[in-house]
């Protein structure tokens, strides 16, 4: 009998890899909002800072406080379409509103473009009148680099921090050392060293891939608060969840790292068809609500 | 104002270390058992296959459901009386009985002796009828260095498996490779690299520091049960417990692995007198109740 993973396996691989930026922003449209969010999450487009974005809203969140959810995609792709069931989920989990922010994507933006982009959305919650402890900031694989390097950053400019952050299957490596990209690069249907290093050139440009802001596992990491990180055992980035784990926590900084077996690139895409994509959400979000907020 | 681990850090490093087993062992029972169990936990002197053991209950726990305990003491020390807070209020926080394992210690006793104890004692359980299911182990340090070995020797047996492990601050490289072993010696007031050695020389006699049942890090952890490593960030083992819960989700074990900033080795052995002593044991103990038993 197949397995769930083992269907999320067959749509992923079910046709050649599309080569070139627009059909991979199409492809990964496509393939990640295959299943549509739950009917009774509220979606309401917006903009925030002058960024697209777009609010998701479960029935009893406690509104007063915000995910501000940065998608995956390498920096390259991903979108609010790709990352609608992620984000919003994630939100109903840990019984806040969720803000899906569309930032600028490379190669027509490279870096730092994103991080400003996610910085000013951030700001322009704090202007609304949300405390920061309320807001938590979380994202998958570039998204999650991209949650560490906002927290940095605001850290850095003496600027209030979010109550706690959380990454999935985060890429925080541009340099691609870890051991697992080779040792689980046989298992991994997504995420390989060729396809990565064309994405890091292209988000990076002439920004050395050990700068702490593209490449947080070589960040001074202390003073952020709690962080989440989750990972699948079939990932070649499964080390960079576990070498950021181990960095933050030898920066003092609160830390818990789950890896689930079996699981591939940014599994709770596909939560919809997929237990263990609501198991390691509903994780998150009992995470979120224990951390988040005051 | 002195915080609570700096006071257990004044209460470890008051005095010259000790030299000698026999000092080292009289050491740990004074400083690690300063604190009495809470008064409403009943405590039971048994033997169990041979090896002097504790039973510990508090109210209301589920008496079909077991934590064997092996205590910590780099396989050289550490007995029933300094672990007991640690066993028992750990049984406590996992809705469980706790059998504290006072097992053959080396260097009168050497490897393979206190594995040998530990799985008697796992046998005996069972035929005492407690299901698998219902028997969680754990430790701290070597301790829980034993509990993966103990694992993998049942494993290997071909005996059924525990309901899940936790360790805490596991030693599981007798090799010291770790970067923290460096990094972390200025502010670790316990564990060093030339106290370890001394250890593992007396532990491992003629067995290589890489056999994996010495070093659980080396070894082929497929198959074993869900996984709590705790670990904190003070410490020069910290990256034993990195490395371990990255080798084992490697090996598609479920594992959840929890740094906690500031705390030293082994810091719920104080739970009485720390804050996060008691929050790492009602974590532990949540990671008991809901992945231990049936």
């Amino acid at each position: 009998m197949a397995s769930e993973i083992d269907g999320v396996r067959a749509l992923l691989t079910g046709r050649p890899r599309p080569v070139g930026w627009a059909e991979r922003r199409a492809r990964i449209d496509e393939v990640a909002a295959v299943d549509a969010p739950p009917t009774d999450i509220a979606f309401t487009a917006t903009t925030i800072a002058g960024v697209p974005a777009e609010w998701s809203e479960a029935p009893g969140v406690d509104t007063r406080r915000v995910l501000l959810f940065l998608h995956g995609g390498g920096y390259c792709s991903g979108s609010i379409v790709s990352h609608r069931t992620m984000a919003s989920r994630a939100g109903q989990a840990g019984g806040m509103r969720a803000l899906a922010l569309q930032y600028r994507l490379a190669p027509e933006h490279p870096f730092p473009a994103a991080l400003e982009d996610a910085r000013a959305a951030y700001e322009a919650l704090l202007a609304q009148g949300i405390a920061p402890a309320d807001i938590a900031v979380g994202g998958d694989s570039a998204g999650g680099g991209l949650t560490l390097a906002l927290m940095m950053s605001l850290r850095d400019g003496g600027r209030p921090l979010p109550g706690c952050a959380w990454l999935t299957s985060p890429w925080v490596d541009l340099a691609m050392a870890g051991g697992s990209m080779d040792s689980k690069d046989a298992e991994d249907p997504l995420i390989h060293r060729g396809y990565l290093e064309e994405l890091a050139a292209a988000y990076r440009g002439s920004t050395p891939a050990a700068d702490p802001l593209v490449s947080p596992l070589h960040a001074d990491l202390h003073g952020l608060p709690p962080v989440l990180v989750q990972v699948g055992s079939a990932e070649t980035l499964l080390d960079d969840a576990v070498r950021i784990a181990g960095r933050l926590g030898a920066a003092e900084v609160p830390v818990r790292l789950e890896i689930w077996p079996r699981m591939i690139h940014a599994w709770a895409l596909w939560a919809a068809r997929l237990t263990e994509g609501r198991q390691a959400l509903a994780s998150a979000g009992a995470f979120l609500r224990q951390r988040g907020g005051g």
